[in-house]
């Protein structure tokens, strides 16, 4: 090994940064805080960034993250409870924040009574921290496959900035990886790159994706099974108009951020998209109104037709620049998953 | 609003520039009118471009068209017959052109028995013309959902260049707005750059689609399903080939813009392919035997493998230069969706 | 025809250069021999590299490969026999190299008893040669859909670099185009840049599809149908564990490039992978631990979420650069079609 760091054979180095940790700093400015308002009726499920551990030492600057794996139920409709599987409690996990050239460590524990594990997609890692069936193969890293009651610190070197993400890469008796994904445990990750884009006034992480397999139904009704942000509204636009026939906008307004993410901005500023399909069904992402340049999969592109393509997998990551105020909305253009309640709002104030 | 121009609060001046309008242009040459040309035994259900008026005036260019919705039947294949919702009687819509820097308006009229609306994927407009539940919800710009007998003028600036589309945004009862789409409510809006390409020679519109929910069969026989500009063959090439063992080369030829869209070109041509995925599932297209450069999504680069990818709600613009004369097909790749009928023939003449 | 060869109408030249052809180019270093090792459970299936005959003459170089069209028995499980159609007996068929500016001449021997064709995704020939219906309809090239025990020799100018795809482009009573080419006729062709890219050690392709329909199944059990170069492994990681668990490595080991293909790579080599989608259905190519650097669709541009979007009928093909020993997996991001088996490993090795 003749980086300047190593993730191998070095752990009292790193012991030595993580006493050196400084702790919490705020990455987000106050303004986004309002963003991740949600309804009183509905557990938290708003992406949210939680804050790091950050040591500074002399070679690398290393940020730590604690998630812990757990059930958590969530009233995804009135008639249905879905018993997910959660980074922290939330879907998607919180996000996570590091820069470029950084060592990030994430250091997962499973409250849940099945093995699972982090994989993130990652460009610069020793394998021992894949979270993948060949750790338990090779015998490398084993333990990145958590058993319950476990954990394991997930190692990355920040070599390339970009946003890129997480999720569980374990199976169990009679469920494949993508239920063990579909069930909730994913979540996004920003690199800011070196030197930073200090530029963007607002992130906003959207995860595309299908309900996992451990919903209960309490009543008959409609559940949702297509998500952004875990939730979905059964019948889509159809069923919002009919919901501000039936109970006017207050109606409309108990549907933020309980059955469609709702995100604000404000006239001016710049806004970036990070949209992610984590689902096993194609999406695509349509955001109503505004030049959308990517800033990922092709950089400083218009996006034409202003709609992104999330092949299963991968992801965009796009700015706008809001220069009105409007309600926009935004929603997956199969057009069949925005008729099931693929669907949300992007409020943009003065 | 600090814009040279304003979409709302300057309906005055508007009305001057209405009032200017200098009549009709015709924006192709005539060439390309002969690849318009379509049999006989079928509704005309080729993509054409219509005239808009254009008015100068100090501030901005305003270009408007005028597009009616209303029920149309199309005889897509000997025993069914598709009644088609349709702007102006095409499927899809005759192609809008407009500069970078105008003013895009396009009245449209509905005449149809149920709401219905336009939504183009433009990046520059007053949320009263997004043609969605949200001016429902919100009362801003309601009318834009457009009732029956009713009428709308949508109005975007052209800030962008490149080739977006338009497609209805309304829901009715049992039916969403997957529906109201595949029911032939699309087209095509080709954006001009500032300044203009002139080395285009001929424009080409291609839009991938799945036929609409009602379509009414009055015999026994395949009806077709994966559609080009409104057109499929069921069996694809081997039904093609068939007919040809039957019929001959007569037979192949009444196909022509009847169950597949042909185009032709002239060998030494720049050709430009605009094609738009507007079903619900998922498209890709191959044309044989050409350099597809690509000018929109990934501009300027050769497109690998000469397959072009088409996410649904997604577009790609390439440019060909056609050098000997050939019988050309295109298709989708989705090779189920061509042996289902979705192909077509790019014929080059000297 | 001004063009410095031409394809049409100097058949003595070309005659010419047939005879002047001066034999085999070994076209890859020895090391990447290794990695086409296979295991011995299984009939060689693993994409490799044949040898062209080569001829220098004035005009233009040309390169000559023959590829035999035969059925091919595929023993893809304990308990099914898949009878494939093949080019020269593998699953894809030899990877094909040229280089650009070459002609690149393929003779292909049809010793099935239907016909078929090789259709190549090219961009600069004469439509004989283009093995679709196109010929048999025009009648120009008609014998380019080789009957039973004919041949056809297909032509191609090398005017683009980069990689590309053939595959058959026939039906027949009642098997459409896609039946053709899952059924195994498909394969890569790299063609290399004038100059070349002298810094690729290594190149690994991988075909993306399912299986054909002729599978003849001989016992209880699973069999694959999801598939990377004709192999697959149903049950996934899920059923790989299993396999640890019950015969330890041994077990996993049996399963290199019997039912996952398995490719190596040395530490500091540089290694180009080309990933195609052959099949009907959208997949999408997750490479664990390594950035990609994409040399096709978006040259230059790392691969954001180190996914590659793989819609029907396209490729990527991008750069790799390993720097420690690992085993990484890969396999498809479509997670229901990994756990249902498009699994494989890279092993980096010192």
């Amino acid at each position: 090994m003749q980086k300047k760091y190593g993730l191998v054979g070095v752990p009292i180095l790193f012991a030595f940064l993580i006493m050196a940790a400084t702790g919490n700093i705020q990455l987000l400015p106050n303004l986004n805080t309002e963003t991740q308002s949600i309804s009183h009726n509905q557990p938290e499920i708003v992406s949210e960034i939680i804050q790091p551990q950050v040591a500074e030492a002399e070679e690398q600057l290393v940020r730590e993250y604690t998630l812990v794996i757990e059930q958590t139920d969530i009233q995804v409709s009135p008639n249905a409870v879905w018993h997910a599987w959660t980074f922290n409690g939330t879907i998607p996990a919180p996000t996570l924040r590091a820069n470029q050239g950084e060592l990030l460590k994430i250091k997962v524990i499973n409250n849940h009574d099945i093995a699972h594990s982090l994989h993130a997609h990652m460009t610069d890692y020793d394998m021992k921290h894949d979270g993948s069936p060949v750790n338990t193969i090779t015998g490398i890293g084993a333990g990145s496959v958590i058993q319950p009651g476990g954990e394991w610190t997930y190692e990355y070197n920040m070599d390339t900035w970009g946003t890129t993400f997480f999720h569980d890469h374990t199976s169990s008796e009679g469920h494949g990886i993508k239920d063990h994904i579909l069930q909730g445990l994913y979540g996004a990750i920003i690199v800011e790159r070196d030197p930073p884009k200090t530029y963007i006034d607002r992130d906003i992480v959207i995860v595309m994706s299908e309900m996992g397999y451990d919903v209960e139904r309490t009543g008959p009704g409609p559940t949702p099974y297509f998500i952004m942000n875990g939730m979905g509204m059964p019948g889509g636009e159809h069923a919002l108009k009919e919901i501000f026939e039936e109970q006017g906008f207050d109606g409309v307004a108990a549907q933020f951020n309980s059955t469609m993410p709702v995100f604000k901005a404000k006239v001016g500023e710049t806004v970036q998209f990070h949209v992610i399909n984590l689902g096993d069904q194609i999406h695509s992402f349509h955001l109503h109104g505004l030049k959308m340049t990517s800033s990922a999969v092709q950089r400083g592109t218009n996006i034409q037709g202003t709609t992104v393509p999330l092949i299963q997998g991968t992801l965009e990551t796009f700015i706008v620049h809001p220069d009105k105020p409007a309600v926009w909305l935004y929603h997956c253009h199969v057009v069949s998953h925005a008729d099931a309640g693929m669907i949300g709002l992007f409020i943009v104030e003065e």
